[in-house]
């Protein structure tokens, strides 16, 4: 048999959805009640679909559109060649388009991103093989994640009349409440881990003053550390670029022994440079280094050791590989970013995670404080903080189209259009603005 | 339908071979009447066969032997696992393992290159597609290749008694023909262009005293050079490391003007650095930087241009996806090395060249120089200088039986264990040595 082509695109089916998202802080200020997400279905002429899910804007929901007319027809194997139509027709990103928000907003890197997945869901279930086996194959058969611990106010998310009934009513106590303080923290800590079995920790930060996260953070090595008799539980932090290279210095120091790297102290590579010459805490990004066009001066000034991947923004599953093969290659750690998702970027994470050479560092992840969900079955599970590879053909996971219907009704019915969380802080606090540089 | 697992590996096939080489000269000496490769071939459970080629020699041959046990039974899909379980059990390789030689001689490359082919060639026909599509799909339908030239005593090589009767015989005077000066070079140039549409030119060089090789670039440069009706050929010399940094410049200031690039001129990144500096001309290697390990200096340096990769000696085809990746990534080119070889290995570098996505140099191959083949259809054909690009599963070719057993004969008779070009030098000019620099 002589295959003259693989399984052509026939439809495309671009769909927003919003998703409750509960009141989680950060640098740029405040969650929406809801997070958007834009979920992407293709469908080939012999009628099998394959999903994916990136972050949602308008924005690139319309360049998905304008996409649709380069895709139809093309064979799902061609993945090359797709990269190369879309480069052509949007332009490769520039560094100035991915914004200073910690969230990533350029286009071609999303909108691949978003035909990859879909593309490698159908590859591997006309092939038969889980999505991991196209990236060589799983080194483990789970992958494990940290405690994403937030800055919160009170509540789950969601104007909930909005249609789905989310989960969110049946979590646990502590993870509803307002975490504003060290204590709020730690008992949030304990209840993620409790209940999904982390066994590493991340806060986010950049919101309150250093001295207040960095408490947090002793209070987290207290009630985590080395003297725990269950072992100690590695900690991150996370100020979303937010210090001056005198604070993360400062504080960083303070920090050295308890933290087990250091996200993203400071803005650009030159400053995180001159922090991490004067720590002995590794340092990771997801903001200073964010494309494969900053990864020369990354290196060439020693800007940090360890890149937070993510598929969503650096054009798909197979570049993420390539990443992972550059930090190798540098000496580099390589572990993974997260925003508001649901379960199809879960799987998609899952199997990059379980094809990555090495893992030294457990994934971030958002999913724990979404409630609602869009594939078949339900929420994925955590067992010991780490997510089951699925063995199903693709993906392994399927849209629920009741579900996605639904989603979709939230996202018309809310009003969003892009993630502004600065907005939303000013509701709570009327005159609060974004810095760049805050402490 | 899950799938519990891929193809599992039953039988695995290691067949050293002879194949008839002319008396090609180089830094190193001479080539043998015979070069040596191995072939591999995996067979599942389901009777399906994998097969790939790889530079002979009874080191490597016995080490895959070794690796057999490890193999036996593993997924063919598993290839991240399978590179861990050789490199467990091998140890990873030594920059000093792969010797001072034009030629690599580093073990666990080798094996897991034969591995990881052979493997893709079983996926691909599992999933009824060509091996390109299993690394993003084709960007070009056929692949360009340059014309080989080397200095060479007459003769098609061989004692041909040995069994297969090569098709060197067949073969047009000027490549039959001794090519000791630059008539002789321009001769067989005109000739290898004629035969197979070539429409790049590399002489391997660092055979005689630098003036003589530049004179014949010179030469050939008045031949297919800019003032040539049907368009000029870019031109390239590798003097297989074999110049002092001195020699280099010089000679590299006279060639500016018709080079394209200059590949090795000189031994070690320090110096290749150096050369660069003071050239107009990219440096290409295969020589200077030869593994992932040797890229962090190479960019440290500004080392070379172009990295002429090779999948036999980089470990597979998709980590050389990975090199293109980094290539790109930090502005280098890349393009292909090639050593004496058949068929099998002239797919999987027509299936990897394929995937490229950016191919802006012709690459490199010795296969019009051999005469036997060990595919079924026999030997494959370029048109205009370029191999299509196979459409069946897999690599796309398959094993002749029958050609395969007399070629073993060959390996048998001819008592080769590996190459030394410089025993075979020595039997043409008694006490030839080898210098790693000469000029």
């Amino acid at each position: 048999m002589i295959p003259k082509s693989g399984p052509r695109i026939r439809e495309m089916h671009i769909t927003p959805i919003a998703i409750v998202d509960p009141p989680l802080l950060n640098a740029a200020g405040l969650h929406a009640p809801y997070a958007l997400r834009t979920i992407v279905e293709l469908v080939t002429d012999d009628g099998i679909s394959g999903i994916s899910e990136i972050p949602g804007t308008t924005a690139i929901d319309a360049a998905l559109a304008l996409a649709r007319n380069l895709l139809i027809g093309r064979d799902v194997f061609q993945l090359n060649q797709i990269r190369r139509v879309l480069e052509n027709h949007f332009g490769t990103d520039s560094a100035a388009e991915r914004g200073l928000s910690p969230w990533d907003q350029r286009k071609l890197v999303h909108i691949f991103s978003a035909i990859e997945v879909a593309c490698m869901d159908i590859i591997g279930k006309v092939t038969n093989r889980p999505v991991v086996d196209l990236l060589g194959g799983k080194m483990r058969d789970a992958v494990p994640f940290s405690a994403y611990l937030f800055y919160k106010y009170e509540g789950a998310g969601g104007p909930l009349e909005f249609g789905t009934e989310p989960n969110a009513r049946g979590w646990p106590a502590a993870r509803q409440a307002a975490a504003l303080d060290p204590v709020g923290i730690v008992a949030q800590a304990k209840a993620m881990c409790h209940e999904f079995g982390f066994q590493s920790i991340k806060l986010k930060g950049g919101v309150f003053e250093p001295q207040q996260e960095v408490d947090a953070m002793f209070a987290l090595h207290r009630e985590f550390g080395p003297d725990r008799s269950a072992g100690a539980v590695p900690l991150r932090i996370d100020p979303n670029a937010l210090w001056t290279v005198e604070t993360a210095i400062h504080y960083g120091k303070q920090m050295e022994p308890i933290l087990e790297y250091l996200e993203d102290p400071v803005r650009g590579q030159a400053n995180m440079a001159e922090v991490r010459k004067a720590l002995k805490t590794p340092l990771a990004t997801n903001m200073c280094t964010t494309s494969f066009e900053d990864i020369p001066n990354s290196i060439a000034i020693g800007a940090e050791d360890i890149i937070l991947s993510d598929h969503h923004f650096w054009g798909g599953l197979r570049a993420s590989m390539t990443l992972t093969g550059i930090c190798a290659t540098f000496g580099r750690g390589l572990s993974m970013h997260s925003n508001s998702h649901l379960g199809i970027s879960l799987a998609a994470m899952v199997h990059l995670g379980a094809a990555l050479p090495h893992l030294p560092y457990a994934l971030d992840t958002h999913y724990p404080w979404q409630s609602d969900e869009v594939i078949v079955g339900g929420r994925l599970r955590f067992e010991n903080g780490a997510v089951a590879v699925p063995t199903e053909p693709g993906l392994g996971v399927e849209l629920d189209r009741d579900a996605l219907a639904a989603l979709h009704q939230n996202y018309l019915a809310c009003g969003l259009t892009k993630r502004d969380d600065e907005i939303e802080m000013q509701k709570v606090q009327p005159g609060w603005t974004f810095q760049a540089v805050r402490w």
